[in-house]
């Protein structure tokens, strides 16, 4: 299953942030400070929102920061998604 | 009797999920984790929709997932529909 | 006494349900689940409300479904009628 | 005293039903399920509110029937008044 | 000290009331029943008000009825004062 | 340091009244009652503002009344300042 | 890592202040009152948010004020940020 998000909708997923340490040794998620950021991985059409027109400026692989508590988490074969508008995303990380 | 839904709004129900495990033994709803898909039933005839144009981009048979809580309850004939607005759509599932 | 709505404002009445069982037995209201339908009584002429042009797409005699708990209800002659907006209308029922 | 109300509101009166019973006995207000109904007495200009043109189509002397708990209350030598802006006022009693 | 109202803000001053009974007994205020009626004492110049153009239909002298607790009240010189926006003036009371 | 307020952003600052007694004694703030005026230090640029255009029509000097609690309070070298719209400011005290 | 914000976000650090008293101590953060002073790291592109046209004023390395409890607070490589709407910047601190 696919999901396709409509209009400023934007699909994206929690980054299990994997770090190795200088031992070696492999920290993944609740093992450290949580990570804040998610990867976009399907991103809507844009167009006419609410009224008003909206340009997508994320593209599927960015990795983003997004207001807390914005969006709806769903469950698709078994992966956690969680679908935003593109205006609860806040920034773009490089 | 048939829903025809005005302006924006569009009748969904919330799909049944049905899977065979490996043993063969068919699990219906309740037996697992439930699923957050909805298929579109009818759709409304968009327009202007409080000042604004709204084309309706969704059709019956799509599978969709919308945001949780949203959109009105109703029972016709013995079948519980649910009654959202294009808007609480937030992705097709393909 | 006859209630003329204003702007996109809709007269309905509940519609009290009524059913033949095989047996033959009729079954009114109460003694069966509440029906969610109700029937439009008069329409409002629409026009600029708030600031935004309406156009009326229900008629007197439509059977309509509306958002559970809107309108506002008033008794004329003995009998109950409910006025809510237009948008308050979620399907036609046919 | 006269009111003179301001942009798109109206002074209404609550109407003191008064019936005969079959009897000749007179029944007024409280001694019967209370009225619903007010009567116009003053029609504000219309025009520009709120950045909305407003067309006043209310007269004084209409019964109207008003959403409950609109407007406000104002005692005028000994009257009582209730002002409400016309969108407050969902139909016409006829 | 003088107050100029900005925008579409009035500043409005409560009228003691006073009334002679038949026998000659001055009331004022406290004695009777509160007044609802305030003096329009400044008027400000109107014009763009949040985006909305705004003409100014009351005049200094005015007596007006306004919102219940709408405005702010202040003191000036000893003197207690409110300052409204016109559209909280309900009426004018001639 | 200096604040240059942004948008339709104002810095005022209460004034600490200061009054002469009759008999020549100084009384300043607490010894009476609270003044509610404060003076404006400096003004934003005015232009867009939400979508609206803002023109600023109060200037550095004007003695000022403000909605009660509105804008943010802050410390700037010792001193305390206030940050307000523009829209906050209900009139000029001349 | 580095935050890019989208349309009118703004990314800024929170001034640890550091001032010499006059015997030569170094006092930072804690132990003197909290400044309320933040720098602007990095400026989203402005452009069109919510139907509405934003021109950016504020540019990287300016020392700004902003509305208290704004904005979201990310953690990135270790470091502290908020990320705010430049309308949640009340003044530049010159």
């Amino acid at each position: 299953m696919k999901l396709k998000p409509l209009a400023d909708r934007v699909v994206i997923k929690m980054v299990e942030a994997e770090e190795k340490t200088k031992s070696g040794i492999i920290l993944t998620g609740s093992a450290k400070e949580k990570p804040e950021v998610a990867q976009v991985i399907e991103v809507g059409p844009g167009g006419m929102v609410d009224g008003k027109e909206v340009v997508m400026t994320v593209k599927p692989g960015d990795k983003v920061i997004t207001s807390k508590y914005s969006g709806t988490e769903v469950k698709i074969d078994g992966e956690a998604y969680t679908i935003v508008r593109q205006s609860d995303i806040l920034a773009i990380v490089e």
